[in-house]
């Protein structure tokens, strides 16, 4: 029953997490094989008490692998999912590479885990900004059926990456003391500032981050009537992206009725009290494992359209946790 | 010609930018007064030169006083406006004391200057996350007629006040050494945070925030037809707002036609070339008077629709340079 299980780019931010969810989550293990670029050789890590080494990332390394969960950018996905997949492997790939593929399940157990059984070595991890929204979303599209959405995003810095964490703690000194900030990672400041701006522009401009938002909505969900326009914007936040989500649907929903849904909807949790000031924040989902959701109110503007705000742990649910879930659904 | 002006609240954020505004744009200044709560009597604040000694806010101050720019809170203007409009003073409020009442003209000198001569002593500026959507829509509402428009806010701290603006720096110190943060200011910590939470919140679940966007741009743009669904949320930048903006016309708009107007209306810079990664933000919109506006894209989901995304310095065109232009069109 247990498994050979090798972690594809497993010193970067999401790598780490999903480490970190094999063991939290006891997924049966029987041996692990760490697996980076070259500059990461030699490193070491933790996996339940024990030092493993980290290995370089290469077309051979697969051989005896199990299931591979990749998170090293699609680039890499690309060159070394379909050796591993040769070797036998199931590749779990966190990257955009694979997920509009027609033969590639693009999953979240929630929604479609009935997907994962018809993988031919490869099931996609959604995008981290998509997951957060379709989670909560998806219960209440099943009880009144989504028509259109309207979602602007605040994304935390730990979505780019380690590098994009360690800028923003020193741009904020920096800014803080008053002295020049030289962007690195993005192309402007993010201490203090925010941009509305999260992959490469497409020619409807609208960036990739968007249209992944359009479009792995309509696949994990399975209805390509649905709607979407986004806009994404990166924050001054360093873990968990919060979005504002406006969705009309085919019937009306009341606040109180998608309320009633969510509190029991799996991978949500809903914080929704403002009389007590209860909203969900991305301080209080950074850890967590449930997407938050509050703010539950009757567009005031539209009729059968709810307005909501949702904050995730983009690293966790957003990533590392849904492929290890995918994992488990696999066994 | 040259006028005796008040500054109520002088010493607060918004109030040390009037004065400045009163000076960079030359405004005819026979006399200031500056005027605030008894804490701040004795303060000396520079006027062209010349320091001003701050008096204590009474309802006797107004005597001689014609022009009288209020930024102290609601509370204040109810309790003092009054007086100052016997004493013969035309009052400039920017709180949210009187905007929705019938008799008050509630004025975007670009959208609406004519109001200002309906006034029975006092006029309204509007607040400030609602001038920084009004200002470029206008344009666009006047081409095309908007039907509905869902927005969603990144507000800066400076909007709450000076002490906004000093737990933010306090809190991100703290936070970056790991020390525990105490929130005074606000409910939670903003540092690296964030919240759906401004102003009180309403019976229908939206807050006063929220719903002020709704109501004030239907009298500003004077049609109330117009339908508005706002998300207004704080965020960890300083100064400058941001909105994600998505609005619904009568008729088609092309992303081009919307650039062309735009590029020629008053009050706002056209920041929208994603070839070059230049779109609104903060740090750019910062002592700036007009508001940037950029990402205008046609809306994949539906049809006469455009997403843009705008930053404008709230202190600025969203409160004292607004307030300031009123005074003018007064002259």
């Amino acid at each position: 029953m247990s498994k050979v299980v090798a972690v594809v780019g497993a010193t970067g931010a999401v790598g780490t997490e999903m480490i970190r969810m094999l063991e939290e989550r006891d997924f049966p293990v029987r041996r692990i094989k760490l697996l980076a670029s070259e500059r990461s050789v030699g490193k070491r890590l933790t996996f339940k008490g024990e030092e493993v080494p980290v290995e370089q990332l290469t077309k051979t390394a697969f051989n005896g692998i199990e299931i591979a969960l990749f998170s090293a950018g699609a680039d890499r996905s690309r060159e070394f999912a379909p050796p591993a997949v040769a070797d036998g492997a199931v590749v779990i790939d966190n990257s955009s590479a694979f997920r509009m593929d027609d033969g590639v399940p693009l999953v979240v157990p929630e929604i479609n885990p009935e997907k994962i059984r018809e993988h031919k070595g490869i099931i996609a991890n959604p995008n981290c900004s998509t997951i957060i929204m379709v989670v909560p979303i998806y219960p209440l599209h099943k009880a009144a059926k989504i028509k259109r959405i309207v979602v602007s995003t605040y994304q935390a810095v730990s979505g780019t990456g380690q590098k994009a964490i360690e800028e923003l703690r020193e741009q904020v000194l920096l800014a803080l003391a008053g002295k020049p900030v030289s962007p690195k990672v993005y192309k402007y400041q993010i201490a203090f500032n925010l941009f509305p701006h999260v992959d490469t522009f497409q020619p409807n401009g609208y960036t990739k981050e968007e249209m992944k938002m359009v479009n792995e909505t309509r696949k994990i969900i399975g209805d390509y009537s649905i709607m979407v326009s986004a806009t994404t914007v990166r924050v001054p936040v360093f873990r968990a992206h919060s979005e504002s989500v406006n969705v009309q649907f085919h019937r009306r929903l009341t606040a109180a009725e998608a309320r009633q849904i969510l509190s029991k909807a799996p991978g949500v949790k809903l914080v929704d009290d403002p009389a007590q000031l209860r909203y969900p924040m991305p301080i209080e989902a950074t850890g967590q494992g449930d997407v938050l959701v509050g703010r539950i109110r009757e567009d005031i503007s539209q009729e059968n359209t709810l307005d909501m705000f949702v904050s995730g742990d983009q690293l966790l649910k957003g990533a590392a946790l849904n492929a290890v879930q995918i994992a488990e659904k696999l066994l």
